[in-house]
């Protein structure tokens, strides 16, 4: 078996749409890398938003560059703590997924539908998928140990792309019930 | 192998001494059951204690009956959340742990320690030790079937008293990594 993965832990962020980028920052607006992520091309902005729920509100991080749909990505915790549904689920299948109320500085939005938790998952480049032999789409285990939280994820799911870089990603409840971990050993089930 | 075990999720609650209700809820003050839990004995409260961090406070559920040393037990995610540290330990464990700000209706009191994030364990009885083959600390893991989040749990602590009935006990971060599972299957380590 090859090596050890990267693992890391997502935050709570939103993505945009170019539109929704001029509806909450203002006409002409254009995100500002902060910080460049594990993925190509992807980044943290110095713009936040204010997500807002039934029962309460976060600002967080959005993350560039736009997409063409607008996602904000919560943990279940945070779901539950703003009081809307916790919906897990691949990134872009936002189909019956929870609305918010997004703030910004320049306006206001209402989403209908667009806010998930994360279903867990490692980003390989083709390259990577053949070295560890999976496939896009296949549902793998990843072992994690830590001080006192070891565990084996589930339900893993394998996505592979060449615009990707080899990392699995976990928000933070995951992240915390494992202990924090930064490696991971796949395992095929 | 028998049969699969209760899994239950605690959400964030505080165990007071018989001194310290006297200092939140005033002189003479007894706490008053709400609801009866698992654990033979045990009761969640009417009473709600306010835990105070450096960057934030949660209103929690006092759980009785009282107990020789104050514990609040919070998720790492709530730790954040409230800005202190957070120390996974057993129950009792408190030694070097965070303190925190306590506010009840009658008066305020400030811990140096007893904020943990409870280490993940199962509750059995002498009798269900013997049945599931296990011994008092002993280390286990256990597997949970969840739509999309099922996962084997590892460095769950076995505890065995007269006084305990059989489940298992997760925190909300753990039970949010997890798909909010009900039951669980031992796996011997």
């Amino acid at each position: 078996m090859p090596e050890k993965i990267l693992v890391e832990t997502s935050a709570r962020h939103i993505h945009l749409t170019e539109q929704d980028v001029v509806d909450l920052f203002g006409e002409g607006h254009e995100l500002t890398p902060r910080k460049y992520l594990s993925q190509p091309g992807q980044f943290a902005c110095e713009e936040k938003v204010t997500v807002r729920g039934p029962k309460g509100e976060f600002k967080m991080s959005v993350l560039g560059p736009t997409r063409k749909s607008t996602q904000v990505e919560i943990s279940a915790t945070d779901a539950r703590s703003i009081g809307v549904q916790a919906f897990v689920r691949e990134s872009g299948d936002t189909a019956g997924t929870a609305g918010a109320l997004l703030i910004g500085p320049a306006g206001e939005k209402e989403i209908s539908e667009g806010v998930i938790v994360a279903k867990r998952h490692i980003h390989f480049t083709p390259a990577d998928a053949a070295e560890y032999g999976v496939e896009n789409g296949e549902i793998v285990s990843v072992k994690v140990e830590t001080e006192g939280r070891s565990l084996i994820f589930g339900d893993v799911v394998c996505r592979v792309s060449e615009s990707y870089a080899l990392a699995m990603h976990i928000d933070t409840d995951e992240s915390n019930a494992a202990g924090g971990p930064t490696s991971g050993e796949i395992i095929k089930q």
